[in-house]
């Protein structure tokens, strides 16, 4: 571009020819760059792979092509095996076995202050805590646990209460009847974002449930992500934790 | 039948064929009798009829015939119009405006010991709970109620933990996202009856939300009954109410 | 607290000292010991673990928590391979391979006087009635099985008439069309658990036409639990026989 | 076409002219015929008009059309004032307000052997079963009704066992639970037709329930058609009424 | 009873005592054989085990009870290991592989009249129809199959439109949109009775496509069994086969 | 931009200083105008309003904005009041009743060559194919109907054979089963697109039976719009119609 | 309590008596004010009424309740006629017609920094918008709003990339297919919100189809809320907007 | 027919026997090869075989008969072993691994002008875009693909806004939100078609998910096909490429 400039400078060009020609361009070179320039600030946040459904042969294309940036790299609902395969090539690549997720990092996130608090119904709801936990801290979050305090023994959960009260972000996750970021909601100050899991069997249907319940939730400030999308709940928890 | 001995032990039948007459019989007036014996148990119980999709002629039909017996007459989802009609040939009809329920008392129905505690989540389940009370009411219990204590503040309920604690029975009832039974179920030591409300708007899909909500409930002691079915559960609570 | 108490009184803290102090202690000190005492009453029944969607590690640790307490506990949805390696660090446990359940016991169960009868459709909801049995039984209840006597052949549902009759709870478990809990809700005067199973094929939907069946059920004294819920159905029906 | 063979004949056209010809004239004044000839033993029955969704005027306008046949005309699902419309043009129409049908007489149907039972579960499921009786009779079947007699109240179902034993088709219409095909197809050896209605509330879900159970059903010789079908039946009991 | 008749007639016990004992007495003993008999009727049909969900010694236990009669036995949806074992046993017993039907025959079922059609609009359907070939012809049906004549090549179909035309009864099997029973039910004079298949991908949704289709079908003659219920098309077409 | 040019030229700014100029400019005065060309072309069809959930003001508000282009104007799902508002201040609108469409014409569309078949397969279906047909028409192209040829009635569809093997594109719509785009496309030549209708009652589901049997289709060539969506059909139609 | 420490320390009770006092007071006045203390930083934010379902009379006996409160309040999904009555006693109160809200202000909301960008997809969305405005102003949010740019014409979306780009969170509400989130979520690096609306036809399925595409939403940084929930949206977007 | 003629010719039969004979023929003979002509036009294209479903025996049947005819072949959703043991038989078969598609050709296909861009959103929906590349090829189009360019990252979009501005054809394939299809219809003139995938997890529903999106897309010009249905669009595709 600086050359049609310069040669529209020198009068080999007239102001015709370079402004059809500008407006011919691919316009990633002119105006565009923009959207680029904005997306960077979000790219400090990982590069991510939903594993499931690629073979291990396209998650490494996939990784060859994310290599040449500098970007912290995320895998999600990865099984071991491909792991191990990735593993041969990218020997600092790290997997945790219940998250299902193969980190690959490049720099240490910038630390975010707020304190995400992630806590589930049940034990079968762990992985998918993992997955948020993980996700949340590549983005450079502080994350807590609370594992296991479902809504049939709320005394578990009042014997939280400190937690829950002091909490920056909550991410809540449950199966079954769903009810737990309901109470939660109901208790807290903090954003509570509330993933449904498909723990559970009959009319849970997969996961149905517990959206149906999160989805309809009389406490304000619950927002819903996908049924088993701890990744999601991670991602939005680090990027409202300025 | 009486005839029939007669005839055979003065020898106007034989044997054979006084035992092929018998087997003859209509079964009703034999061993049958024995399935109305104990039907007449439960017929302690009132009569009802679900007003819904029937014409105010059927009902005062139907009223007619039961009429006949001595039993509490109920009628459940009645609109007010149908009442005024029907109050002109019943007057000791009563008429429950947010429970839409026609009652036309003829006994005192024996008293029940256990209490029932009927609680909504949120007060447009009002009239649901009115109708299980009615229904309760009618069948000899007690009741007490304890309106609008969702789950979105745990607080209001715990206030009211000595009434959950100290009920015969309990009886929830919730709309949108129905975790309310959860809780209870998660507080109480009394069996809980829980009913889903077609209240509510968007994913709460006219109350498949809260009933799978409930169905799905983490808390053991739950059961649950069909959408807006405040005369099941005041029914079914009043024959465990022993 | 006592000790706080005593230098109130030997003048060590003012009267607003004191009430501050108090306010800030942990509650749990304070009135909610309440709720644990309310919830020992319940917990006469035993401790449960539902097995499906937990390692035999993560079951492992929850029983040895669960061991420091007296009460039976009973695991639901667990498979055999599971039950081996729980035997080998608890030599009582006991497996009831259809029912899919370990019962680890550590004291009899106090004796109920009712009777539950448990009901089944078909041969393939036997699985669900044992898993209701078994919970009922532990939890201090006669059983009475009467397996295989479907809506299709009303005979042999009427050959067992005497024992619908004289039953105190009843637990229906079908799949299919769900229609027994109605037919039984007719005839019987006890109430009627039901219990809708994802046995069956087509338009059974893994057990939506039972559950829809026995959530509509045109006889009153019926309630349903989840899709498959034997566990559900036993614990209710027990804590109704008192 | 004879115009085509007597040229033929008289050597106007050649052999080969001739098959060309045959080949390439619309085929309905050929072979195609045939198809009518069937259908019109088919069209003994009456024609039939599905008046909902459509204008009077092209009610009327079809009338007109079916008006220049021979065969009896039934219109199903018609609100009264069309009928009043058309009572003015067709002075001999007959409507049935429970079942919404206007039928114009041209001919007494043949009359069938076998009686057909049309069975109700409620009293809201009369006018389904209206809609099967018009059409049944306007077929020439001989038909007969019990109405109410759903599963709740068995006893009710056994008074009347020799009337199911006798029927040589049984119809059963029932909404809610749907239950009552099942228990009939167990009594009875006749084919059963089960109609599920759009009658109830909550899980219902508009026929949903009962036409699942229906499909579900565990007593063989049970078939279904759409919710709120009565005509369907009722024709489809008339063509097996030999 | 001959005993109670006796002891009345010689005076032992009073007609008042006399009837009170009749009352008492079981009712199958009286007139509830009625029922039995009237079931014998249909019971000259086969006796029938639906397999899937029942384990090998569950079936051998019911082929157990069965072989004590004298009827035919069919074992739907078994598979080939089952019918190994069942081999052993009964010596008789015949394997169809793609129908996965067994079939023990004691007597040589009496023959009926009509022709019943057998269709299906792909290969893939054709499991379904042998299901139902098998049960027709074990009770006394003659079946003819015309496979693979779907509605997307109308000229195949038309191409059979005699045997169409001259069938008894027609069954018509379709997976994926489920049209063909509807193109059937408008050429035939014959009652059509639809069978869908969870044949399909993707918005079949296991076979609610076709179901809905089938359910919906313009042409009337025409009804509807379970999805993939081959065994309930070629029952219910065979009893109205007379 | 010219003038930034020229600046430039002239050495009042740097190439430099150009660079981050024209960088920063919104992109729309640069290379995006290739859009807009681009979208001209389609644009020669109408700009279209879906007035459903729109009050009239919004609708005029638009209308306004739209008249200062030259296009033809297309309102879909409009009732007639809106409609005479309308007319006020846009005299040339026309309105198509069935069809709830409202036109207002500035120039004439460009003819176009090839013929589109509109077929419905009942009368209730018309006002979908009047809205395909005024959509097709207002975008130049030929169209030609035949309402209510449904696949019960077979040779009606043979007898319009010529017309379906002539025509350059089909649209065919039909409710209830909607099996007569599966035959329609089994039978032509050309593209077929499908429109589910909400006509029907019971189990059609407002659509959704006709959606799933057109999406399920065994007949190539076959594609499908949303329930009702006659615009969508007859713009898509009008569209591959070059 | 004051007095029972100071009965206490006069030694008018011991300390064994005052522990079991104080044990059996009810906790409200203890330990668990601190969450009524903690509650009321979160109801700086108004106190809210879901008017639907609810009776004037009702809405009036709660705003009485919270008018001995100091917040403000909000009622949502108010239809006028509700309003003109509560104006007649709440002259401040104020109606945002298309949004449906009833605002009763008592005090000014403390300002927040960010600002919340609400996005439409199309002009019916609009009245959703509303709703989330009003409450994010409600609660001293600044917003902006950008109606009708929906997926279909992404140039208007461009040509406002410059607020999508520096919003600090962004609201985006759509019915039918619900794609605008994703394609925000996929150029901006704010939070979004994505609220799906009951907007649209035939398989929107009353708002089902953009619930569904905005939980599988690809681009991640999109939670979501209930179907019309421009409330919750707008309270979500206040409590993150720090 | 010839023969018939003669005769009629010679007088062995009068014209009205002849006329009768005429009738009675099977219709084939006649005016239906019409419809064999017009098919064969069609027929230009390859013949297909859905492979899922069916046994390899099947398939080696059906391609036996298919090999009488001189058309290309097209298996589709066919496996490996599938393959291979028809490789044996044909060793000119070739086999798409991704696409899962087996080609045996006998003919070049008639090339085509137009060119068909095939756009997927994501990495796992390769397959089906595959499996709608071999179908156009195979029936003479030419094919683009553009993989990976999912909503979520608008800049690669429109990096490659030539491509789709100059399409032909346009076949969106995403599963997950399903969003593509709408950005794309919204910047292109050609017609677009949109194909969901199974692609995702949780609330995608195994497509339904991007099924509905696709289906209420806001951009005219859109049309769907069953959810992997990759076949289906590379058929639609090629026969609108005139």
């Amino acid at each position: 571009m600086e050359k049609l400039l310069k040669d529209y400078k020198s009068g080999k060009i007239t102001t015709t020819e370079i402004l059809n020609k500008l407006k011919s361009l691919p316009y990633e070179d002119l105006g565009f760059a923009k959207i680029d320039t904005h997306r960077t600030i979000r790219t400090g946040h990982p590069e991510v792979i939903y594993s499931k459904g690629k073979t291990t042969t396209q998650i490494l294309k996939i990784l060859k092509t994310m290599s040449t940036h500098n970007q912290n790299i995320l895998a999600t609902k990865a099984d071991k095996k491909t792991y191990t395969t990735i593993k041969k090539q990218y020997p600092n690549a790290q997997y945790n076995e219940p998250a299902k997720t193969i980190v690959i990092k490049k720099q240490t996130p910038k630390p975010k202050k707020g304190k995400i608090l992630i806590i589930t119904a049940g034990t079968s709801d762990i992985p998918i805590a993992e997955e948020a936990k993980v996700t949340a801290e590549l983005m450079g979050s502080i994350t807590e646990t609370l594992y296991d305090i479902g809504v049939a023994g709320i005394h578990r959960l009042l014997d939280n209460k400190e937690k829950i009260f002091t909490a920056t972000i909550i991410i809540v996750i449950a199966g079954m009847d769903g009810a737990l970021p309901s109470v939660i909601g109901g208790l807290a100050q903090a954003p509570v974002i509330a993933v449904p899991t498909s723990v559970g069997y009959g009319a849970s249907f997969e996961g149905i449930a517990p959206l149906l319940t999160m989805l309809n939730t009389c406490a304000p400030g619950v927002v819903t992500v996908n049924i088993d999308n701890g990744f999601g709940a991670g991602y939005f928890a680090s990027i409202i934790n300025r």
